[in-house]
C-alpha cells in the first residue's frame, strides 16, 4: 500500500507518521520525504507492506497532521484513464500496447479523437473510440460535445496523447491535476505552434519533449518529466519531427508510469517526483 | 592536413574537389560533405594524409569551385586564443589545465578579466592575466580599454569563459565568428539574466548549457554544442547553479575541441558540425 | 537513390566515384566516407537526387573500382523482413506498430514464434503468425521446421525480436549479415543467461542493450547500436528487467532504422554506421 | 548535520529514529530511506537543521536501534583525502582545481605518485607531492614505501586517480571502504589491461567508466557511479582513450561528491546512493 502526504512543514512530522504506522505494526518498505524550505512544505510517499483499511488510516493520519494536510492512502492502484487524440499515432499506440499487455499501470477506458484517423488502431485493441469532431461547429459546441463524451466516464486521469485542441478553462478546472499533456518541445523553449520548425531554424543541437499537468496557462502546468534527443545539421524539419515523436513517446510513457505509481506530488506550479 | 570548403551547391563539386586532390596524389583520409538543400549550400571537410603547400592548393581549389567558395587549406593547426573571464573559475580552469598539458588543441596566449579574482589561477600556470576593470568608468571607456588589451594579441579565437559583460556591436564585428561564448542555459530557453532562478521557479527536470558563436544578437549566434543534465525537486537554485557549472565546463570544452579541429562550418545563423 | 560501397582503399577513390556520378549529371545530396587506416578499407555511402538504372550504374562503378569492391546501388528501398519471437511482446509490438503506420522503413512479411503467446497481437494487425514449436522435438527437428517456415519467404532481413532460441551455424550461414538480434545486455558485459540478475548482484548503476548482426559466435556479431539506462539501489531484478525492456525496444528500433536506411556497412566484425 | 544509519530491518525503525529526533526538537530537512528486502537491511540518511553534540546523539540512536546498527552522526563535514597517481593528469587536475576553489567537499592533504610526472602540477597548487617510485625495487619494497608515505597522513579517503599499481591485500584491508578507484572501463566489461583496445576491436558504440570502492577483488568492489560516452567507427583506439579520459574525470568527480556528501552507504558488495 502507498501513502501520499503533503502539508505545511513542522518539527516531528516523520515521527508522527512513522509512529502511527508502527503502532499498527506496519512495516515501511520505502519512504521518500522532501521539505521545500522556501515554501515550508512537507511531502512524503510511504510504501507499507501490509494491506489495511485505507479510509481508517487516512482519518487517523489526518487527525495527527497539520490541518492543511492532504493524505491519500492507497490511491487507486489501477488508475482509470481516458486518452484524447487527434491524428498522430505514436503516443496512443504505445499506450494501447502497454494497456493491452497490462504493463501500463492503468486501465484505458476509452479514446476520444477529434479526427477519425485513430479509430482503426483502437478497434484493433477492442478499445472504445469516440469521434468528437470539431469541424463545422463552434469552439463552444465542440467543447460541449467533448465534455459530454468525457463525462460519461469516471476517470482518474485524462491523457492528451497529441491532442491538438486547446481545452477551455472550465474544462480544465473540472479536472484539476488530472489532465496530463505531452508537449512537443523542451519547455520553456519554443512555446506555441511549430516548435520543430523553430528548432530547425535556430539550428539547435538538442530537441526535447515535456510531459506536464494541464492548467489554464498554456504549456505552463507543472512539469512531470522531460527528455532530450541529439540532432545535427543533417536533420531537416521533417527529421526533427520524426526524432521528436520518438522522444515524445518515451517521455509520456515515463511520466505516466510515475503518475500511475503515485510518485508525483504537486504544489504550486511544481512537482515533487519521488 | 585539413581542407574546409563551403560554396553554392552545384552538380559535380565532390568530383571537382576529389579529382584535383587525386591529380596531386593526395589520399583522402576522411571526407564529410553536407548539402543544405533549402539554402542550396555545399559544405565539406576533407582530411588528406600528405602535407603540401596550403596556399597553392587553396588557389587551385578556388579556381575550379564556384566564385563564392570559401576555401581554407590547413587552417592553423594550433589556434591562438584569448580567454575573457569575470569571476567564475570553472571554465577557465578547465581550459588552463588542457592548455598546460597540450591537449586543448589551441594555445592560450593570455587571459583578460574584468575582475582580479582569476589572476591567481592564471599566475599559477604562468599565464599572462590582464585586468581590465569596468568599475568607475563608462561602458564606452571600458570597451575601449578592453579592445586595447585584446588588440595587443593576434588571435584566431576569443573565448568568453563566463565573461559577464556584453560586448559592443563594433567589438563583435571586428571578430566575426571568432568569439565563442558559453551560455548558462539551454537556448532558446530562459534568455537573459538568472536562468537558473527561472529554471528553479519553472520546476524544470533538465537544465542545459549552450556554446555558440557571438553575433550582435544577444544569445542568438550560431549554436556549436549543447548538453543537458537532469535535475529534480530536491535542487535549490544554488544546486542548479552548481550542476550548471559542470555542464557549462563540459559543453564549452566540447565546442572548443570541435572548433579547434576545424569541424565547425557556419552559414547564416547555423553551424554544420562534422 | 543510395549507393553503398566498400573496397580496399587507394588514392583517388572519391574522385573516381564522384567523377562517374558527375558524368551522368547526378547531384550528390549527401556523402559519407570513411577509411579504416588499420584495415586499409574504404567505405562510402552516397545519396543522389535522381533515379536512374541501378544495375547499369552498379556495373559502371565496379568497372572503375578495385576488384574487391562491393557496390550496391539503390538497395531495396523498402526491405522485406521476417520477425522471430518467443513470448516477450515489447520489441515485436513496437515493430508491428511502425509497420502498420508505414514508418518502419521496411515491410514485415510475417512473424514466426516458438510459443503461441504473440499470435494474438499479430492477428490484431492482420500479420501472418507461424507457430514453430520447439517442444517435444529435437533441436535438429525444431531447426528444420524453423528453416522450412523461414524459407517460404524471400526476405532482406530476419529480426530476432527477443527470440530465445540459439540458431544453428548452418542457419546463420544461410543469412550472412541478414539476421539482427537485440541482446539483453550491454555487450561485452554479462554474456549469457540472466544478465539482469547478474547486473543486480553486481550493483551496477547502468544497464544497457545491444543490437547486433548475428554470426556464429554467440552474442559476438558486429554491433549496430547500443544504449544504456540508469538504475540504482532501489531497483530489484524485476525492475531492471522492466527498465531493460524499454531500452531493448528503443535500441532495436534505432538499429533497424539505420539498417533499413542502408547506413550500416560491415567489415570483419565491426560496423561503420553513417 | 547528517545522520547515516544502516542495520537489520525491523518494524518501526523510522518511527524510532524520527521520534528520537523529535524529542530533541530536531527538524528533518531531508530523509532518504531504503530497505533491501532480500538482505533484510535498512539504510537511512537524515539531514537535520540544527547542530548538536554528535557523540551523544550517536549513542542515543545506537541505544534504540538493533545491536548491529552502524550509526554515524555528522561524519566529518570536510573529509581529508590523499590522492595516488601515476602519470595521467586529467583526474588529478580536476581534483586539484576543485580543492583549490573549495568546491571539492574535501581537503586534499597531499598527492603520492609513483612517477615524478605530476609533481609539477601539484607544486603549482602548493600541494605536497611525494614520489614513491616502484623502479628498481621489489613489489614488497615499493608497497612498504607506499604504506609508509600514506601512513604519515590521517585521512578519511584515499583516491586512486589513475594510479596504475595494484595495491596489496594487506594495504587494502587497512583502509576498508576508504579507497576509491576510477576504472577505465564499463564494469564488468573488459576487465583488465587495455580496455580501450579491447573496445576498439569489439567495435562498441559506447564506452564507459566506473568509480568504485577498492576491495581485494580486482575491479570488483562496490560500484559508486558509472557513466558512458558514445563512440563510433571513426574512433581510433587513441580517440577512445581520449574520450575515455573525459568520462573518467566526470564520473570520478561525481562519485567523490556523493561520497564526500555522505550519500553512499555500502553493504555486501553493493552501494546505496541516496
Amino acid at each position: 500500500m502507498v501513502i501520499v502526504i503533503q502539508c505545511t512543514d513542522k518539527v516531528g512530522l516523520v515521527a508522527t507518521i512513522s509512529g502511527l504506522l508502527q503502532q499498527q505494526e506496519l512495516n515501511i518498505v520505502s519512504m521518500r520525504e522532501h521539505v521545500d524550505g522556501i515554501q515550508n512544505r512537507f511531502f512524503a510517499r510511504v510504501e507499507i507492506s501490509k494491506t489495511i483499511d485505507a479510509q481508517i488510516l487516512e482519518m487517523q493520519l489526518k487527525a495527527v497532521l497539520p490541518p492543511d494536510a492532504q493524505v491519500i492512502v492507497n490511491p487507486n492502484p489501477v488508475k482509470k484513464i481516458l486518452v484524447l487524440v487527434t491524428k498522430e499515432y505514436h503516443c496512443l499506440s504505445d499506450i494501447l500496447i502497454r494497456n493491452h499487455f497490462n504493463t501500463l499501470g492503468a486501465e484505458v477506458l476509452g479514446v476520444i479523437g477529434n479526427h477519425p484517423t485513430l479509430e482503426d488502431i483502437c478497434r484493433r485493441f477492442d478499445m472504445p473510440f469516440h469521434l468528437v469532431s470539431h469541424e463545422g461547429i463552434s469552439k463552444e459546441e465542440f467543447e460541449a460535445n467533448l465534455s459530454n463524451a468525457v463525462s460519461k466516464y469516471t476517470v482518474d486521469y485524462i491523457v492528451l496523447a497529441k491532442f491538438m485542441r486547446i481545452l477551455s478553462p472550465s474544462f480544465v478546472e473540472r479536472y484539476p491535476l488530472q489532465i496530463i499533456n505531452i508537449h512537443h518541445s523542451f519547455l520553456p523553449a519554443f512555446i506555441g505552434a511549430n516548435p520543430y520548425k523553430q528548432a530547425y531554424e535556430r539550428g539547435v543541437k538538442l530537441i526535447g519533449a515535456t510531459a506536464h499537468f494541464v492548467t489554464n496557462q498554456l504549456d505552463e502546468g507543472p512539469i512531470i518529466a522531460q527528455q532530450i534527443i541529439s540532432v545535427n545539421h543533417s536533420f531537416t524539419t521533417a527529421d526533427m519531427v520524426k526524432a521528436g515523436k520518438e522522444i515524445e513517446t518515451a517521455v509520456l510513457a515515463n511520466a505516466l508510469q510515475l503518475v500511475f505509481d503515485d510518485k508525483v506530488l504537486v504544489y504550486q506550479n511544481k512537482t515533487v517526483v519521488f
